[in-house]
């Protein structure tokens, strides 16, 4: 007996399927104010999950948390000429407080480069003060006409990073070093999302930096979205703030910026990349929720071992719920959990108890359809055998989807040797590879045409190339959130 | 040889002293904007120490985490008539979104009682849907035209629950169990801080609860200062928002309310209540840092030995962190550690080597003139025997903290007849207390002509009083940051 759909089919409206998910798994809602959002509970669960995964990788790199004012004068933003062009249509802007018109409106900050450069000017004085590692959870405003939940919201929380170091040299390896060893390795190894790690070209760089870094990952429909991006940002910020260093030397030095953030939108890029027509799937070592064990009736002794259940696999360390809520239809919670993505679902009613078993169901090889043996379906399972058996499904899971989000890429990235082709592999859905030398400045504006962006360039051996023009340079082109 | 202050002494000035204390332990900035603050990474690592030790707490009462807009149309903060009376002057208004003046104007949350009933009405339906128990982490501004750093500011960090329940009883019982075993466990245990738990006077009242119940300390000046609250909000913003379930009855119930908060303030106050002339002092259970092992020299074999002693600390749990900055002065590294309260430092140098031993100064019982057996000063502790001896040094010390933070409150508070009476005790630098039948609202009035107002209201067995006019009720009174 085939189930109706709960949600939208990907392949008739992926758009819809993805808005009918956010809700459905009650991930967040719309705010009242134009594109802002509420985020729900269990969608700020995956967010916080994301803050201690990325935050520990932050402080190994000797980077310290700090916290820098919300409002910032407008006539800060001004002070770096690129910076403030590309900022100025996306502000949002406080005339009036306490009461009273302000002598000097405040910008609600759309990232903090210029304030905190307020503060290394005064913070950095010799070069014994340097590296000055910063980092700042926060949340940011840039308006947003065309909103969507997560991809694009007119306020968005993130953390941003902002450091000041003595040479170019060690500026570009740190902007390198927080892109390989903070995201690169968080997007693989927590979040299970294949990426293709390049440089943007001038068109796509930050508004400010000398040279942006990104992580560009394909979704289930073959667009490309943005994770993360680092960038250097040379001595910009320090000649408009004056955030200079007495060096070794005695000279008077500017000092050598990078800046690096990541937001809200990962969870958007979750759902696109291992979500599937019965809702997400959440990669075990990221998941605040690794396995629910449900009571099927209201039954005491059904009861009784749920949560006994329950305790020998938090004993064991598995991040576990139980769901002993019987005043609400089984099914309806086993749908819950399935859309909400838990990746193992251990359902225990009389009969499971009489055979000493559960019945065990994997979310992330596929649905119910599926033979257990092959990853898949729902089978018993000895309960005295879970807590052995659950880690190492867990682990064969995260690595099952970063094999199928990588295969993905890979199957749906095509070389190609002209703009025509290029823009025919992307409309058919997908991505496309293209010589920088072959496409430059003027091919890149012809893709825009056609909605194509280059995503990033990377060097003819697959690395994060050093000069945006050098010979062999790769463009990756494709349509993006 | 006496060393000369740091710090202007807590005798000549106190506001002084505190302000010279955040600044010189790194605490916070002002900000550019009138009133708001940077909080650098000293200050920061003790919120995020907060945050995690309050947020384990929050947790443990069954509430998730969740965010919403830090913008709010302007016309839900007139939906509750006397939130909006409380809330109006403070307000940080935007008018203009994306280059354009928005049709209705946002505010920048000063709390989110309005924004967040919006969503509890469409997310509460049924009974099953209850109790909803909901905390975010965020920023807030109310503009503030006094500003002082982490105790008024204009924006502020902090935490704020808000729950809907089905009764009456069990809103009234949850804002009891926030108040005492989520803060008052934490400020009792973590922040090692002594409190008086009681209830607000109508005056003195959240704009908008039925009832405000507040944990309140003694600063080191003998001012109060209000650390938590927590709100039944009755069904004031239920009937405002139209938050209403089905009952098991099949009958729309109004839900009934808690909000409950704390904020950076809360750094704010330990400077106050644990500082001394040398600077602040952390409690070791909330110390980011709990031991520093300092290098005196630039020496090969002393550098290794910090490292290892360093790494073995670690290893017997004690949060620590290695100085091996020998291109500063020890002098100058020493001051800073112990301006920041470092509870223990330990000072290796060739010497020390040589004897196995190093100088171990203990920062909480006192400073270097007090003798080490009475558990103050420094004294040379055998290189073996740290790892050892440091984990009871630390609770001997957290210990040590709330004794003086109590003996201080009970030493400086006085049990006074008339309102002239208690004018004088609070004047001489302390609390008074005064029956509330001799008190009463106009005695209130009267007090607050002299700047003091009441702290709160407790049962004259010294529980919170189930009702402000219950016969035997004591003010607690004073004045207050």
């Amino acid at each position: 007996m085939a189930k109706a759909p709960i949600l939208t089919p990907r392949a008739d409206d992926f758009p819809r399927w993805y808005q009918d998910l956010t809700a459905k798994a009650e991930l967040a809602d719309n705010g009242p104010v134009r594109g802002t959002m509420v985020i729900r509970p269990y969608g700020y669960g995956l967010w916080e999950r994301m803050q201690a995964e990325m935050d520990a990788r932050i402080k190994e790199t000797g980077t310290q948390n700090a916290y820098f004012p919300l409002l910032i004068p407008q006539s800060y933003l001004t002070k770096e000429a690129d910076h403030v062009e590309g900022f100025a249509p996306e502000l949002a802007v406080v005339t009036h407080g306490g009461g009273k018109e302000l002598e000097e409106p405040a910008v609600v900050r759309p990232t903090s480069e210029t304030i905190i450069n307020d503060y290394f000017s005064k913070w950095v004085q010799s070069y014994r003060d340097l590296p000055l590692l910063i980092n700042q959870w926060a949340n940011v405003v840039r308006w947003e006409l065309r909103p969507r939940l997560f991809l694009r919201t007119s306020e968005f929380l993130w953390q941003e990073g902002h450091t000041a170091h003595a040479t170019y040299e060690e500026a570009r390896e740190f902007a390198a070093l927080v892109q390989r060893e903070v995201y690169g390795d968080f997007l693989e190894n927590v979040l299970a999302m294949d990426f293709v790690s390049g440089r943007k070209t001038v068109k796509e760089r930050f508004a400010g930096a000398v040279n942006t870094l990104t992580l560009e990952s394909m979704m289930g429909d073959g667009k490309a979205l943005q994770m993360v991006t680092s960038h250097e940002l040379g001595q910009n910020f320090a000649k408009a703030f004056n955030t200079r260093y007495l060096s070794k030397d005695s000279t008077q030095e500017y000092v050598w910026q990078t800046s690096w953030g990541s937001t809200t939108r990962m969870i958007g890029a979750l759902v696109m990349t291992h979500g599937d027509d019965d809702g997400l799937r959440v990669p075990p070592r990221l998941a605040q929720i690794q396995a629910v064990v449900l009571a099927i009736k209201d039954d005491e002794a059904v009861l009784a071992k749920v949560r006994e259940i329950g305790d020998r696999l938090k004993a064991a360390g598995i991040r576990v719920r139980v769901d002993d809520r019987t005043d609400t239809p089984f099914g309806r919670r086993s749908v819950d959990w399935e859309l909400k993505g838990i990746p193992v679902r251990i359902e225990i009613g009389p009969r499971d108890l009489e055979n000493g078993t559960a019945m065990l169901a994997r979310r992330i090889p596929g649905g119910t359809s599926q033979a257990f043996s092959s990853g898949g379906g729902k089978e018993p399972v000895a309960l005295d055998a879970l807590a052995d058996l659950l880690p190492a499904i867990l682990e064969e899971d995260q690595a099952l989807l970063l094999r199928q989000s990588r295969e993905r890429r890979e199957s749906r990235t095509t070389d190609v040797a002209t703009i025509g082709e290029a823009v025919e592999a992307v409309t058919a859905g997908g991505w496309a590879r293209i010589p920088w030398a072959v496409l430059g400045e003027r091919g890149e504006a012809e893709l825009a045409e056609h909605a194509v962006t280059v995503r990033c360039l990377v060097a003819a051996d697959g690395s994060v190339p050093d000069d945006g023009d050098a010979p062999g340079n790769v463009a990756v082109v494709a349509r993006a959130y």
